[in-house]
């Protein structure tokens, strides 16, 4: 039997279960909406902890904050950020657009826990309020798109970052120790003068030095803070110097180089700097997606596919078809693609949707942004880690499919011109014989000639030899 | 300290917690796939179960499965389909792409229950196998689309439908109470011509009609179902007749009219009835954010805004500015519509890149599914609750504006020409000036005339007068 | 030179093109929106003429509008919807997002076109007003999304249904040619068990199949025109029954079964309909992308990869590789594919955004809807004519990669069990040797067995024998 | 009657009208993609021109083109550049995916030009070839791409810049005028604390100062150049260092920094920076989404909306309520913005779908970022000179609105606490009185408090008088 305590807030009162630390406007915000289970994810709470434990060190600083009561909000501001506090906060994402009530939920929990520290008693808002103390010259409308920033800052630094590099890395290496294996070349499906196989790899490394750049890019606009802005964004019972202040605090506890943002208008009632990263997402899922398509398909096979490669086994891969091993790793990586896509959709169209001061779409952006950059930077961790590193070479395939190709003609173009070899490729591909039959039988290079132009090896780079 | 116990899967021997019914490829799964936190649905779960108590009554009915493992396997099978064992199905989102991993899953769970039902010894696929009994005559290929189907017709039935259904009922409720307040239309966001309440609720309340509509002609192409295709499409290792005798048990359990699919190799496939289903929800989803926006413009203010309705006050609206309320529900429920907006582009992008004989992008397309589903459940129902049923007519405000407005003039077309009555529009809006006052002063109509012309209750509907 | 006559609107004086049959609202609008290029299209303006001359037919049997006037108007507008008068209509989509301008421009045109054949003068608006008797008991508003209807099902039912239809055919005829035709089944790109190549294409026309039904379930909604709402919905200055036969009208003289839309209120202010519509589009494109990426897949090569069918050789492929022949028509359809998607989401975006009683996104949702299905017809008809008809098996390749696949051991399952065919099938994979062989070395079949369990002609189907 | 001459491909002889420069590959695409309207735009003509120019250019200096050849090539590709042979240059997008058609197009279209400039027959491909010449060590593969990115720049640098400038300066214009003017905020749609107008709008002009950086921080990676990859990204046929000499050649022509790509394989398989640039420019659609809707929703009225603003008029606004004025220019810009967002999905989903060496999206992938360049540059001119330079405060209404709200009692937290104020507000909300008359009934502040306490000019910034 859960037991409850009552509070109040201008609604009136409500039960609250004794034993956890979020108040009224928390309890009644879980009967107003009861919808679906995505709850405010840990680098969100994380970041309302963070936006807290500052505020409280500034106001204390400024000497509005009685400084016991400063030390002590900090404290628990401390305990929400490191988690420890994580089951106070039971709300989902789909609740008011400005996220009142999980700043509300925030402010609730310290407030509480640091009344406990105090020796008070839990839901008598006495010595500590949530709004007048907690709360102090901020607003919802600053405070939750501040958390947002920084929950977004963290997640690509700590998390999406390392991900990316490691994947770069471990495609780079690759890419050098494939590079003495030249292959076919596929262009419209359709076989292609020859490269490397190394250099195939590069292609993909490259993507993801861009990406690499890409993420980065996203984070100037995400380190400014919409703190200070308080209700419309003029900073109304904030002070002056209060942003500027803030963001020193958080760029103390995070060591981020966070700043207050120059236009706080712009900064509660659009969220552009969450769209543009988004966005940036977005365009890392799309060279994700190439990446692991390609590579599933030159690892197609075993016998009837492309089969270049060979990817690491890792699991049974069918219920009814023994033996058979799958690319599931990229498999998860494109699923998690197409995920990031929609997500962006999402937050485009959430934040095209803001009125006059206030985007009323903000957990919901975030929400999505999270997911995108968490689902990115884990799926690209277990994408490296259990199929990129693991990749070989399947040198016989590749030697016999090269030698095969058509297309090697392409190399006489500069010596014969492009209709005649066109002839060769053309005769060859009816017959199904080599190119060197066809190209005899209509007397067009001699065989030395071929073996001289048609040099698979001499293929990979641009001609450095006088013509 | 968790136990573990030994099991094994043609890749090897691996530990497995000793209280969990999962075995070897679960906690394979486990290991290959730490990415994210989005488990897979208990509709899915619970149509896994209703999956595996069909297949086994049709093996025990075709003599193919020993009665008591195929009663053991329906008794543990029904526990999955309850939920009573869903702390067992542990796996995320970001596995395989077929579901194979979630398809091993179930098949463990009830081999190990059904094991202990029978006294055997969990973990010894002894008496009942995974793969030769719980999976007979299945493939993960055929399995998880089926379930995918189940779970989506379960849920839009039970969840979706009804909440549609009491959206519509409200709006509707409203519109006919609100029948005889006439009031200004809008165009552009400009004033324009009169309607009713009533008329402009009964919009709302057509658009629900044909949510209605919309989200049952996605039902026919969801009864259908993939079972008996097992790995290909082809039904290699089931047997003729297997689908319908399937279908049939599915029915029997549900009470919903499911059939077998009539060609099985698109069933594998594609899933675009899965992405048929999305785009109904995104195009539901379109007309709720339609409906949440006009309903909180309409009751914007409450002093410098519309103001025309009000909405109901459910909870303090903000930590700053005191006895705020905010149309939170609307908020919610247009969060909803971009995110469902958003999973629809994930299901499309995923639904389009099926190769060859199966489409591996089936978790996140049903996990987005699902989601959309659900959160338009729960949102209608909320909004409907909590917004709908409390709104009132603010009819002092709604006559005000109605009398103020200069659009009336449109009356005067027939009368006076198009030309003539925008000259008096034009007249009263420069000079601040009423109609009436005007149009005396244009000498283009007399007062009597004009009083005769203009009466907004006229103007709701077409003329029946001869002019 | 151009010369130029001297039109006004109630905004005044413009100078428009002496030669040009639109008047003043249309200047103004050139003037006032140099934007893009994209010009209102074809089948909107036929059916703005359809509009225009159901209305004055209907106008005329109510004796509101002069027989003479009548039949003259019938007469302009009746030139308009063939199309004789295109040049006249030079206005871009990025106008009023009422489509009032095209509107207008229609009534201009028609206006004068009339005023001519009655021997007035051009641009007097005497005798045949744009306003009182082109657009009598009209509005932009109910007028202009009357139009995106029909032509919306015009070009739905001429043009995409018969081209789906056409592909749906060609695919099913393949799919019978190549019924008996065993080959490798690929899931998940890898070696799956086999069916036939005929199956595999009835995957595809039932994708097509399925298609054509929910292109034609778009209809319905379609059907219902806003005609008769006017301004706001209301009908305000026209009369009871117009819209009822005007929509008649419309039924006479496009053979499709019109109908007035019950609500106007919904019919002005959202255009559900058509994003149900463009999703179900959208479902298209999803499909075709699957078909034409499997079919370019199937056919790659062609030494170097599938290469199981071929393609119909169309054009050079390169112009650097000579002889190369790629799957043009399928990036063709692939292209389209990603356009419709896409448009898809422009649509939906569009139509959520509606505000009060009229959404303003009538233009951009129009010309993206018959942009869609444009596209979807003359790629289908381009697609199936240029290269499904063409495709041809290549029986050789087919039976080499489907003798040498791994995955025929799915059939010993239901004989020797799951775990132990997965031996065989590993040690041949190990080995590169025979499954025979590696069944033999494990002595867990005899020959005679492997040969009488392994047939894959026997694998394509359920099975029919007792076990 | 249209005349025709013969040409031949490596297909055969086809019938080319014989008053185009246009040769038998243009020809036989004409006849293969039947395929919608769309066609090629005028910036990737002129950008193929700049390719063709700065190529033969290199080629000559590298001694691999004769003089006079190379001199005539740069004569006709010059006037391909310019425009004033786009009529030879009839190719729709709806093609192979390479644009390989369109290269084609474009080195017949000079060789035959140059052909005739020196005299010669045109059709002859001598004494210029296409392939062997115009084409010299190019492919389409690196040609197309590389004029995607001149035509990218071009656009971004000369058009999107100028107009996002544009707006964004008359946009600070109208924030700095604005200034003195305290009007009511709205946060969730619901009157909030005040703000001045020029805040208000100065949000807006950061959003456009952002849109202006995010739209240059494209240019790096577009700027780089995919030419001398030729057909796989190898430079097979080109020469060493042909890439970077030809760089610079472009620069020279087009005044901007392009580069050589440091990755061929990336810059021929993937589109990544045109991913990247349209999701910026989806970015700025959001932006420009949000400042169109606040500004119409301003200028809402005119007397039954906000009406805080004046937008100029225009036009007219209905062809059936006289006088009535609407937003248009808004409405054309939010189309524009739905366009661009649909646009910038149908260029993701292109840019996922490379296969191996080549993406085989590249015609709709730069047909819709063109569009999306040209809309936003065109859409934000027209906006900016036909309706931001002309709005005007409506002072009285601004005051009026202000002075009403109960917002206002939010200047009293600081003094008398959170829960008090907001008693205040809901009691003058219930009584429909003034904030004073509840404060002073309530007991809660004097009347010279409520005087010195609440005074909206001290509310729009963060207070500086200790507290």
């Amino acid at each position: 039997m859960t037991k409850y305590r009552l509070e109040s807030d201008s609604f009136g009162q409500l039960k609250v279960p004794e034993d956890s630390y979020f108040g009224a406007q928390t309890a009644r915000s879980l009967i107003n909406f009861p919808i679906g289970e995505e709850k405010m994810p840990r680098p969100l709470i994380r970041a309302l902890g963070i936006v807290k434990k500052s505020a409280a060190q500034v106001n204390v600083d400024l000497g509005r904050l009685d400084k016991t009561i400063g030390q002590t909000i900090i404290l628990a501001a401390t305990e929400v950020m490191n988690g420890s506090l994580d089951i106070h906060f039971p709300l989902v994402i789909w609740q008011t657009g400005s996220g009142t009530q999980t700043n509300m939920n925030c402010n609730e929990v310290i407030s509480n826990r640091a009344i406990e520290m105090l020796n008070g008693t839990v839901g008598s808002k006495n010595p500590i309020h949530p709004n007048d103390h907690c709360n102090m010259g901020q607003s919802s409308n600053d405070t939750f798109p501040t958390a947002m920033h920084i929950a977004a800052v963290e997640e690509i630094t700590h998390s999406l970052l390392p991900a990316l590099q490691y994947l770069r890395d471990e495609l780079h290496t690759k890419s050098i120790s494939f590079n003495h294996l030249v292959k076919i070349g596929r262009t419209h499906l359709q076989d292609a003068t020859p490269l490397t196989l190394g250099q195939e790899f590069s292609g993909f490394s490259t993507q993801l030095d861009n990406a690499i750049r890409r993420a980065k890019s996203t984070l100037p606009a995400l380190y400014q803070l919409a703190q200070g802005g308080t209700a419309v964004g003029t900073g109304l019972n904030s002070v002056k110097g209060f942003d500027i202040k803030f963001a020193k605090q958080v760029e103390k506890i995070t060591k981020l180089p966070f700043k207050a943002a120059p236009n706080k208008f712009e900064a509660l009632a659009a969220h552009d700097a969450i769209v543009e990263a988004s966005g940036v997402l977005n365009t890392i899922a799309v060279s994700l997606m190439k990446v692991a398509n390609d590579i599933r398909m030159l690892g197609s096979g075993p016998r009837c596919g492309i089969g270049e490669i060979n990817l690491p086994e890792n699991e049974p891969g069918s219920s009814i078809m023994p033996g058979k091993v799958n690319p599931t790793q990229c498999e998860a990586l494109t699923m998690i693609a197409a995920q990031v896509m929609g997500n962006n959709l999402t937050i485009s169209i959430a934040g095209s949707n803001g009125h006059f001061q206030l985007n009323v779409f903000k957990p919901v952006m975030i929400y999505n942004l999270l997911q995108s950059i968490r689902l990115l930077a884990d799926g690209c961790q277990s994408f490296t880690a259990r199929c990129v590193t693991g990749i070989t070479a399947n040198e016989e395939r590749i030697a016999k499919l090269r030698d095969d190709s058509l297309m090697l003609v392409t190399a006489l173009n500069p010596y014969i011109g492009y209709d005649n070899a066109a002839k060769i490729a053309k005769k060859a591909h009816k017959d199904n014989s080599t190119l060197l039959d066809a190209a005899l039988a209509l007397e067009l290079v001699t065989a030395e000639q071929f073996k001289e132009w048609i040099v698979p090896e001499d293929m990979i780079e641009p001609n450095n030899k006088p013509i």
